[in-house]
């Protein structure tokens, strides 16, 4: 439960305060920090371990199972010796690191007009944190992002942090020892090596092939890093609509999805207050967020598409940049002369930022401004290290206009702009669809990889058909998979609402519980050296009749227990050598550890095993406490 | 809602007769009976047909939307004219066509001496139908298998009626027309001509590469094909354990699977009164029911797997024959020779059948019964027209004992005896895993296709990885659909109660949806030419704003309907041009369709439509009843 530290004063406080979700580490698991080797930098990652039970075989023997490391995406929220404060903010874990490299600056007030405007505004005094901070911009003529880094040849504490993060903080002899035992996989180009260094990590970076996405203004986000040559990763979609949803809610919202494996936010807010609501986010977020600045842009004309100008999308860039958001969706690639090629497709512009800016072009018979302010706009992401996630704008909304022209136009005109991005050293990734038959979803990731020069993919699904409304997280789960195997670094997760309505919490932990099997799937097929170690302590768990590791592994182990407890509730059944589904006696695994035993010997022996085994009346697995009272 | 003709004798009656779902057409459907040309055949084919509504254009244009017709796996239940009585059973449509034949005789009682003892058990009286039948059997020496009769060159009315469904009763022309607007697909080999013809039915039944599972004791099924030319098919398990469940909620749980989806249903019971829950199952179901008699004949023998003989086994085969089973899964694969194979593994043996065999093989130290016995179960299968799902009960129970050594070499045993099963014309697939990482799931096709000769692979999942008990609908979803893609001709769905426990109603439909997703995301990725037929009436709908439209043509209209329903409740959001997710400025489907009436035409108009536009207001979509309402 969250311990706040004072009352929350916005109308649905309850909803915040009740939130069951706060400081609550998951079941049998502890929350752990992993120690850089101290030489330069600060760095410590926090993990969870889960505790597994020992294994107590047929002769007595007891085997201990050694702890299993997952990547946590929850941040401190599920340590339960954190003090949490939602008005004050999460811990700045990065400050130091980022004052101490002297190439920022911080800014007595907003450079954003409209910024200003919000803080001056004493009627939006109850929706403020109780802690302000000044923001951070580079010194004149720095460039503070990871990549420029990189480039120069500097190791950032950040690249530190996510070395060690990627690697679950294990040894390379453990993971050596772990690769060994496990499928090699298929990885269509990629090259994971066994251990992920800090300095593997600033050649990614550098090379252009993944980003660390970083706002100087974020310092309370854990470093994590997008790219084809790390695990893969996954983003929720979150923000109020102007027909619903407000600020506690997201600001719950953010915490649960990042409880539920959340790697980086998009808040993609539309409603009032969306400022406010951004800085609430940020604040308390523990995991990059970005956001796409034409829906504020577009709120600050009025909703008219038209009246859009590059000054004012010039501020809302500056505003946000300013407040912590760590990518930008542009929609860069929507020029004049693509427009008219989804004149003939079945369901024309789906893109929110796409459509606003065909509307903007056509009205103007312009070519973007996006598109030609291009460089003046990497002038500002330098200047606080927003990362571009390029958009899709015409990317393709149904299964019919998959992999069409306006499409694959749009992604070579992407790969031009991340040149330029490149140019400034802005770390930059793409956006991809959307809505694609299994059949072509290879050519989305072949040819992003050709045209974008292996700047990393951060795919929407794709949905795989269009005609199961209401289950658009399997159907788009299911092609998450496969671009995710196929190279693609970041899947953007989609809901059981998606096509129908906004997401609300259960709909939020049913996408990013798809959306975190469809990244790890994507692990296992490409071979990453630890993923595996998961999936095998759950089995040996399941062998074992292990039920409460096998709770605790799971990805939600809420759920697994509250479905093996609605047919078998008492506790002595979680020692129980069955479940309810076969039943004592036609419970295979109980069968095979009896074959096993059997069986494990050479087929000299085998015969004489039989002969025994007959005798003993062929029943030899285990006795554990509280199984008679089942089997009777 | 179903209309009993008495009352249910059965303590829990009260749970099949308040089932909401018999005789209910779904929403905005209606059911058509599609004929065949008539020359031999009284062949009339059930379908559902879904009603759309007209697009009315900006320019007042109404443009008429044919319906859209969709297979149909629920037979009567959804036909609001049939009057259903649980008690008799449903009517046996295929009953004439059996007769006439003239290759079968009925018996006068039960071959199978347990068959003929549960009969005369006046103790059972209450768990029988209100109807009986006579058993039919094959007249001496007669062989009564659809392939029998495929490779004599007989088109059977089963083989029409197939044609016709997998058609979806369009003409060529039509099928030609949708092929042509639709992506042309990869196939991996599969060869699925723009119009099925009931000889290529015949032919591929005649090949070995399609079975059409049709016992003459179950008349009352619904003819259907499983073959990786056709569409992808989709099985549900169903059945009580020793722990849980009743009759009445097994045959409901059977109409509930059908009308979500399950072209197949295997009824995989363990509890007590077996025989007589699959005799209210199969008199009711108008799908194919598979089951697998070892279960049973275990029961017969107390739950000691040494204790099993091939006389108890074949007694059952028989009694199960003659009620209507219409394919049996035989775990005659695993040979003696394979079980040390699994000893170093890391969940052993997880098939209950293949579990229940190697203890048997161990205990007798012998090859299994029902290898050595193989040649008499054809005798047995080709007298009932019964068809072999030969079991994979080495398959792997992990993602790391995927691609074994004892997988593989269970696999080529069972391609030699899908040789000997052709050689007396019995029809015969082949089951696969199981656990399988994305990556190795391609050769598992392979691997089926070379060494069991192109018989059609039926596989369980794949799961895609084991970290996610209580979502393993969705890591087996991913593999269904990448399997069925690659050539997989049918499903077995898996719940979300995988691993942990028995599947109630609830996700029995959650198993079915997904696994319906997966079945045709494949059929759409293999390049089915009517497959995409259904994805372009919704992507129509939803580009048209027609709601209502978009619930009924959803996989589940229901859960369409009313995640819509929960932030936009008022029956004029239904003709909005905008949902919740987005609000009414920020459609993108809005603006798109402002986007196409201006940019339709070519790019010297473009300018000049661009002013009128401005001029305009830039707000030229349409005015709809109720629209005010909602855009205030």
């Amino acid at each position: 439960m969250a311990k706040l530290q004072s009352e929350y004063s916005l109308d649905t406080s309850a909803h915040l305060r009740d939130a069951p979700l706060s400081n609550q580490s998951f079941p049998g698991s502890h929350k752990i920090y992993v120690e850089g080797d101290g030489r330069s930098h600060n760095v410590k990652v926090g993990m969870r371990e889960i505790e597994l039970s020992p294994t107590i075989h047929a002769n007595g023997r007891v085997e201990f199972n050694a702890k299993l490391r997952v990547y946590d995406t929850s941040g401190p929220y599920t340590d339960p010796k954190q003090i949490m404060d939602v008005y004050a903010g999460l811990q700045p874990l990065r400050n130091d690191w980022i004052e101490s490299r002297g190439d920022t600056t911080e800014l007595q007030q907003s450079t954003s007009e409209y910024a200003r405007q919000r803080e001056q505004n004493i009627a939006l005094e109850a929706l403020r944190l109780h802690r302000r901070r000044l923001s951070r911009r580079a010194i004149s003529g720095a460039n503070v992002s990871q990549m420029h880094y990189a480039r120069r040849g500097i190791i950032t504490p950040e690249m530190e942090y996510v070395a060690i993060r990627e690697n679950l903080g294990l040894s390379y002899q453990s993971l050596e020892q772990a690769k060994s035992e496990h499928h090699s996989g298929q990885s269509f180009g990629a090259c994971i090596p066994t251990m992920i260094t800090p300095e593997f990590v600033r050649s990614e970076i550098a090379a252009g092939r993944a980003v660390l996405p970083c706002n100087v203004n974020h310092p309370e986000s854990e470093p994590m890093i997008i790219g084809r040559n790390f695990r893969v990763k996954v983003n929720a979609n979150i923000g109020n609509s102007a027909v619903t949803s407000s600020i506690p809610e997201e600001v719950d919202k953010m915490i649960w999805a990042t409880r539920w494996g959340a790697d980086t936010l998009m808040d993609l807010s539309t409603g009032d207050n969306i400022h406010e609501t951004r800085e609430w986010i940020i604040r308390n977020s523990p995991v990059p967020v970005g956001t796409v600045p034409l829906y504020q842009a577009l709120e600050k004309v009025g909703g008219i598409a038209e009246d859009l100008t590059w000054e004012i999308y010039r501020d809302t860039l500056i505003e946000q940049a300013e407040q912590g958001v760590d990518y930008f969706t542009i929609h860069a690639g929507v020029r004049l002369a693509f427009i008219p090629m989804t004149a003939k497709r079945l369901t024309g512009i789906v893109s929110r930022g796409g459509s606003i800016m065909a509307k903007w072009c056509l009205a103007h018979h312009q070519e973007s401004f996006l598109y030609t302010h291009f460089e003046d706009i990497c002038a500002i992401m330098k200047a606080y290290d927003v990362s571009f996630s390029l958009g899709d704008g015409l990317r393709p909304g149904s299964i019919a206009d998959a992999n069409d022209e306006a499409q694959f136009a749009e992604l070579r005109t992407l790969g031009e702009l991340t040149k330029i991005a490149w140019k400034h050293d802005v770390q930059t990734f793409i956006e991809g669809p959307g809505h694609v038959p299994m059949n072509l979803i290879r050519e989305n990731m072949e040819e992003q990889l050709k045209h974008c020069h292996e700047a990393p993919f951060y795919t929407l699904g794709p949905l795989t058909t269009d005609i199961a409304p209401g289950y658009d997280h399997i159907t788009s789960g299911i092609g998450a998979a496969l671009i995710g195997w196929y190279g693609c670094a970041m899947l953007c997760y989609v809901t059981p609402k998606e096509h129908l309505g906004l997401p609300n919490k259960e709909d939020v932990k049913q996408g990013l519980i798809t959306y975190r099997i469809a990244a790890h799937a994507a692990d296992l097929a490409k071979g990453h050296p630890a993923a595996q170690l998961h999936d095998n302590a759950m089995s040996k768990a399941r062998f074992e009749f292990r039920w409460q590791d096998q709770f605790n592994l799971a990805l939600d182990p809420d759920t697994a227990r509250a479905y093996h407890d609605e047919t078998l509730p008492k506790e002595g059944h979680k020692a129980a050598h069955f479940c309810s589904m076969c039943g004592p006696k036609f419970c295979s695994m109980k069968i095979s550890q009896e074959v096993r035993a059997t069986a494990e010997d050479n087929e000299e022996a085998l015969k004489k095993k039989a002969e025994e085994f007959r005798q003993q009346g062929g029943e030899i697995y285990l006795s554990t406490p509280g199984q008679d009272e089942v089997l009777l």
